[in-house]
């Protein structure tokens, strides 16, 4: 049986019981490593089990799934995936390929930032299509997440972005040596997701339309959703450009252009000064 | 402290390790019993808790919050919600009114419908808006979810469609006796969501614009999501509208207009002979 376990969003007991008692009859538990992670790593879930864990990175789940799928017809095996299973598209297709070779499997849900964005008090009913924002550098500067955001925002949805997380990703020498040599972690904050919409505004310059986003637009920062020390401000675009929302994972919404009462007053104890006033009076 | 928890979409080994931690040296335990349902009851949490469980219907969470709230300021006190807290608007609710009260509100999160519904394979990052599909009567037909369908539909993006329950609804002959009486819990179905959608394009009628569902049109139908007897259907409204999916809960997915190939490969195995067929072509 392959086992595919999500985790859940905070530390190594947002596991569920049912998928704790699955991981503890596990002959071999991996655990993916490159979508997401918790605010405890590998060795605190490995302690907390009983049971080695064996961390994977993108290249691994994608190209090496026979090892993963290895006699998981007759035996348990589990993946672990931090949020619920089916929050990367990564995972369906294991789930084809286990199929495939008759291998049964058994998926056990857990909470995910899709429904954990919730906790800012912006109503789940009225999210739109989900956007992740991807890190630009100097000669690529992908802004379709913009479009997407402005479809939901003139729908009157919000739109949650999912920031970019690079794990394991082999420095620019290393790329075509033997031996690859990897660049430190590197998890988008809210800080650095709202500087890149405000250089994409600047590039929009005068040709930006009614229904295009300014500076002034309010968006909502949440950091560490679920954990002990999360932490929720609201506040425009500028305002959150220059705030430090702490250690990762961070992710943002930007909310629908007319928000519900009781969606401002939830947001408004999270509010800076200037944005909470707006808010009262929305 | 107020905990408010979710108990995810399974049964009593659902809840995750913090919850069951939180509930165990809670005082009181309150159960959310009229949004959603588990596959189990009351009394079954009750005896893996080791707790009392208060059942809540929604004339209580709504008209009695400072029953729940009460002492919370002094001792710990569980409100249970299935799936996650934030899945219903009622529990911001609750929360905004524990803040004023400077009662300290820690929640924990677990899975939901709306990240669970990623079992039958369709994209997370594509679903649209979600809408309710309440239950008609003689007098009533009320079909605003139409329109949002549709314009989900036509963006390409899919929608999660849940579905109307009724539960400790008082009956019309005793609405204005001071003794309720109260109906059988009603659960829609996906037969019944389809025959209410079929019958609204049958109003339609030759109106119809090539943008408007058909009784062609594919559905995925879901029950009983993340429990061991979990059931998924992808077929046509009308291929749908006399299949029996069995138990509830039930839930139902219109995608988008045009399917990823990874996600119509992975709908197949579910889908009847000739949705099959449509599939395969896609």
């Amino acid at each position: 049986m392959l086992y595919l376990i999500g985790l859940g969003l905070g530390d190594e007991k947002d596991i569920t019981v049912k998928g704790l008692e699955a991981v503890r009859k596990c002959k071999r538990v991996y655990l993916e490593s490159y979508t997401s992670i918790l605010t405890v790593g590998a060795k605190r879930l490995a302690e907390f089990y009983g049971k080695e864990v064996i961390e994977l990175y993108r290249e691994d789940v994608e190209s090496e799934a026979f090892k993963i799928l290895k006699d998981a017809d007759k035996e348990d095996v589990a993946l672990l995936v931090v949020g619920d299973p089916f929050g990367a598209t990564t995972h369906s297709d294991l789930l084809l390929r286990a199929k495939e070779d008759n291998i049964e499997v058994k998926v056990i849900h857990n909470a995910s930032i899709i429904t954990g964005v919730g906790c800012c008090g912006l109503q789940l009913y009225t999210f739109g299509e989900i956007v992740s924002i991807p890190y630009w550098n100097e000669n690529w500067e992908p802004d379709s997440f913009y479009d997407k955001i402005l479809v939901n925002y003139k729908n009157n949805s919000h739109t949650l972005c999912l920031l970019d997380i690079k794990v394991k990703e082999p420095t620019p020498e290393s790329m075509c040596r033997k031996k690859k040599e990897y660049m430190p972690p590197q998890f988008m904050s809210v800080k650095e997701a709202c500087l890149q919409i405000l250089k994409k505004l600047e590039k929009i310059g005068d040709s930006a339309s009614p229904d295009d986003l300014t500076k002034e637009t309010i968006v909502v920062g949440l950091a560490r959703v679920g954990c002990e020390t999360q932490k929720i401000v609201a506040g425009t675009l500028e305002e959150l450009s220059i705030i430090d929302m702490g250690e990762p994972l961070h992710c943002m919404v930007i909310p629908g252009k007319n928000l519900h009462p009781l969606e401002s007053d939830y947001l408004v104890p999270y509010a800076t000064a200037e944005t909470a006033l707006k808010l009262k009076g929305n």
